[in-house]
């Protein structure tokens, strides 16, 4: 357990439906955490109920730890939030998700070891329960309809932290776009065939149609096999 | 359903569990989407399983848009992402989440109305499915425990929008792009041009030409004038 996911322990206090439990695991593993605390669920012993919902994320269901008093699920921990839907008049500082997630990812790359308390079904967290962590967390829901699942605020936590934390691989393309000279060569054809078949009427209009058919292919990204496929339509229909 | 949130169209394909449909009904309403379109569901009337899991949010099942054709879903619509697990060997853009959902914000913008597809439980969407969409959205998941629940990608989907919606302003300008029915029309009336002039030559490669054919069109995120000006484009060179 030294990696650098599994140092976000994802804690679970008095959470009531093992399904929850199992669905949460799954969203961990979803996003590559493996670190699951349970702090006094009403089943002390996790079954089918759960394993059936973590569909195959057994090794978190496995190795979670579950203990009684939330103090022993958070002894080991350096810096700890608290999700919570409301203001509660707690004095502690209160932070949006990604602005959360981000402080997390500081303070992990000072060497601590951080985790997030989710509370019980329907009631959420108690005070005593909020006073011990550093800090709060709120997941931004509309406010006319702002109940989040357990699971679904663990899935939103941990994509935030995944993200966060690879920060975006972007825009993949499979095949070679073609060459400029190529789609040059295209378009030429192409005006030359609307030349020929009288399409530039009036003729003080040819320049702007001529650059709006040419930005439609310019702009396309096109590879060089659909450059290819359409200088074939473009012959075909020419010689209809 | 003139307001910007009502304008990001969930869509979702052949969908066989209502559970589903109702929990994504769920996800919506966390996030302020109000918009469902259901293309050929296994059900065709939503019943309770939909409307116990979507937790109140009644209003978005019993104004869902049901229809047959995943077309007529997305004919109204001027910018269309597909949600895939894995590279197909699709020539699209592929985006990941937050990239996609700024792109879309920026099309918003612009005045044009966008959706996102979601496939099937299991499958998947399949690749007639993702050749009408403009683009893919990868939802960054751990390589070792990828499968995501559909209503939790949504729930992901319409968070990374509520979040970059509410923290971006807008800028009006640009033209408007085509509906894609429109677009589909002009795609039609150049595949009969080309069965005409002969052009798919031997027939059994017919499938995958029009296929290429069409998607060099429906990616390239035309206008309603460039449409125009292709239509005219394909009339004049298919009657010389």
């Amino acid at each position: 357990m030294t990696d650098f996911f599994s140092s976000l322990s994802i804690i679970l206090v008095r959470t009531q439906l093992q399904e929850n439990i199992g669905a949460s695991a799954r969203a961990m593993a979803n996003f590559s955490l493996t670190d699951m605390t349970l702090i006094s669920p009403r089943d002390k012993v996790l079954g089918e109920k759960a394993y059936a919902m973590s569909s195959g994320a057994t090794n978190i269901l496995d190795n979670a730890k579950i203990v009684d008093d939330i103090r022993d699920g958070i002894e080991n921990l350096n810096f700890v939030l608290a999700t919570t839907a409301r203001q509660r008049g707690i004095n502690k500082p209160a932070y949006a998700l990604s602005d959360a997630i981000a402080m997390i990812l500081e303070k992990q790359s000072q060497g601590n070891r951080c985790g997030i308390l989710f509370g019980p079904e329907r009631t959420g967290l108690e005070n005593d329960d909020v006073m011990l962590a550093d800090g709060l967390v709120h997941v931004p829901v509309s406010d006319d309809f702002s109940s989040l699942n357990i699971s679904q605020c663990v899935l939103l936590v941990a994509y935030e932290y995944f993200c966060q934390k690879n920060q975006k691989p972007n825009y993949i393309s499979d095949q070679p776009l073609a060459m400029k000279k190529d789609i040059d060569y295209m378009i030429s054809h192409l005006i030359s065939e609307l030349d020929e078949s009288d399409f530039f009427y009036p003729p003080e209009k040819r320049e702007s149609s001529v650059r709006l058919i040419s930005n439609i292919f310019s702009k396309s990204q096109l590879t060089e096999q659909e450059v290819r496929t359409m200088r074939g339509v473009i012959k075909s229909l020419s010689s209809k």
